[in-house]
């Protein structure tokens, strides 16, 4: 092929020619998705449906005529006023203009990179293993991931003194998933203050990326640095709906964290999307206000998944070692013998038709391990590591 | 205050502290939106509603259980499919797999952009004056924009020797919008060619923004490049369901390109957003099956509010000249004599209560202008053209 495509340079590229591709997760994901029969075990897509609620809003706003037009690009009022209460019930102090609604967890991230990234700072500390699409993400905002490997041996715990040691000159962002994805691990509220201290003695902000923050198996650990109003200038956080209202195809989250900081993200925000699908912003304000309830069932569901689960990998424990997650909806069990998980994750395809993710497209410390998700149907995940079990115990 | 983000430096900036900020139409957009009794004639907002059908359609799909969930980082096939047929159906040969359904034409730009500029070829070539959120985009992508002013005495004429002086070791990029906003000019057959034979023999990419090539009123004139497929190596060409059918707020349009650059462009678009909002891609399927009948209804609109708005433009000739638009929702009237259009538009607002944009935040060649948008309701046009002429009369 000729003509000039074959030879950009890509972002992030330093002229070598590497292409950024898609993260492992789409891979599977789309390898599933053109399959028939496939079973996906794969991306953390909620299989539930979204409430019933929900939809009437959004049908309602629709009807109404008020989801044609282009909304103010912070997002639409009431749906701000709305997060700002519940922001407010959970202890966080932050007013509605101190809220950018954004086209998900994912274009809150983007945005925000893309304004405090520079060429000076440039550095993003994430610990490892994490959601692969941040390495993406921090690569499109021309910046450099520095990985910090956590403890899997100590619960998947990071070590605060190995990260501070990390810090450079460079360094601009430390990002967080908690919980994280894809180990399961809760950060406690002591790392959570001690990295809030580093931020304020580096000057760095610190993104807390909660999108599994409501699928919290172990309630009484649960800590969010932004209660302290003291951190206010230093944290950027991150929600979406996607996960807790399975309104993932919807593109609906938000970020909150000082004025100043918004009067920034927002222009930026502005020339990326211009502003959040309209009738999501719609179905978003009804989730807030169901969200006791939703949230219940959630718990319930994911539950009793995750249980199932464990009584297939409990069967494969010659093979696999797991821990229980605290939160979100994935288990990483570990392969107890060296695997080359990429090819155990294709010969899994190619055989039984179910996908999962090989660990190492989540960074350091994920080789060796496969990520599995249980928030698909019962079926799907009882299906599903049926045929896993069957693949692993003929191997 | 104190803090970090007071001192970070943002993305476009050398170091000097400048903070983007929003464009002047969203700025204007805004204090239209706050003000009780204020009417806009600033964002290019199309006051028509959605149409019945394609709320029909999204209401079914979303009945139906199929816009909960992520969709292919691409786009549905489904649409992608009714894509390919309508570009084949205007002599265009893409297949699906070239098309990445994405966001709205910004989300498509951005993603664009981002994956193509890079430190060693930063430079966006921009005949101006045109749609000021390009400026922000160009930022976001840490490129660099060479303005190229058209000549407004020969009807808004792009001269391609000067654009060609201009490409330098550093060009990535030609981006055009076609027809422009604010200027409403078409750039002719001969032009485009000319700047496809530019793109080949300095391995540009030519971007073609195509938001309002739906509201051409001069036909005949209209030539897209991507209908000779030569072109298909240098040509990412954006198309956007905002305008023609209403749809600003629901975000969905596409880009089409060769299956290189998609392959490439479709990483840094997952990166940004994970995948088009799910509902409004239903919507896109329907709306292309009805556009014939939608596009005629849209230009009998269009054309009534941009004849009352001449007549209102006619009257108030001893202070503005003005070209008619061969295309888009605008008219860009001339100052006759020279004029502080920020303060012109404050004052306006502050009198009147009616927005419209300064003709500065459309880059080189727009000062000592206003963007007037006609793609609002009759009442408005003509109540705030009322209230324009007031003022004017007045001043």
């Amino acid at each position: 092929m000729d003509g000039f495509f074959n030879k950009i340079v890509q972002p992030g590229d330093s002229g070598d020619n590497d292409v950024m591709k898609m993260n492992a997760i789409k891979q599977m994901e789309h390898f599933a998705r053109t399959q028939p029969g496939a079973i996906s075990l794969s991306q953390g897509i909620p299989f539930l449906n979204s409430d019933e609620a929900l939809r009437k809003a959004a049908i309602e706003a629709l009807e109404q005529g008020k989801v044609d037009a282009y909304s103010d690009p912070q997002g639409i009022k009431e749906l701000r006023h709305e997060i700002a209460s519940d922001l407010q019930a959970n202890g966080m102090d932050y007013s509605s203009e101190e809220i950018i609604v954004t086209a998900g967890a994912i274009e809150a991230l983007s945005a925000t990179l893309l304004t405090i990234l520079n060429e000076t700072k440039n550095e993003v500390i994430i610990p490892t293993p994490t959601y692969s699409a941040y390495f993406k993400v921090v690569q499109v905002a021309k910046g450099r991931a520095v990985p910090i490997k956590l403890h899997e041996d100590r619960g998947w715990r990071l070590d605060i003194n190995e990260l501070e040691k990390n810090i450079s000159d460079k360094t601009a962002v430390i990002l967080i998933c908690n919980p994280n994805n894809p180990t399961g691990n809760i950060y406690s509220k002591d790392q959570l203050d001690q990295l809030c201290e580093l931020a304020k003695k580096y000057n760095l902000v610190l993104i807390l990326d909660e999108v599994y923050k409501n699928m919290v198996f172990e309630q009484g650990h649960w800590y969010v640095p932004c209660e302290n109003s003291n951190n206010k200038n230093y944290i950027v956080r991150i929600v979406s709906f996607s996960k807790d209202f399975a309104l993932s195809g919807w593109r609906v989250g938000y970020l909150h964290t000082s004025q100043v900081m918004v009067d920034r993200i927002l222009p930026v925000h502005d020339a990326l999307i211009n502003c959040t699908p309209v009738i999501s912003q719609y179905a978003a304000i009804e989730a807030i206000r169901q969200s006791k309830r939703i949230f219940e069932n959630n718990i319930q569901t994911y539950t009793k998944n995750r249980d199932i689960m464990v009584s297939y990998l409990d069967k494969l424990n010659g093979y696999l070692d797991y821990s229980m997650p605290q939160g979100s909806y994935f288990f990483f069990p570990k392969f107890k013998q060296p695997t080359d998980e990429s090819k155990f994750c294709e010969q899994l395809f190619e055989e039984q038709k179910v996908t999962v993710v090989p660990g190492d497209d989540f960074g350091p410390g994920g080789e060796n391990h496969l990520r599995i998700c249980f928030g698909r149907s019962e079926e799907a995940v009882k299906e599903g590591m049926e045929r896993l079990a069957k693949f692993v115990l003929n191997v």
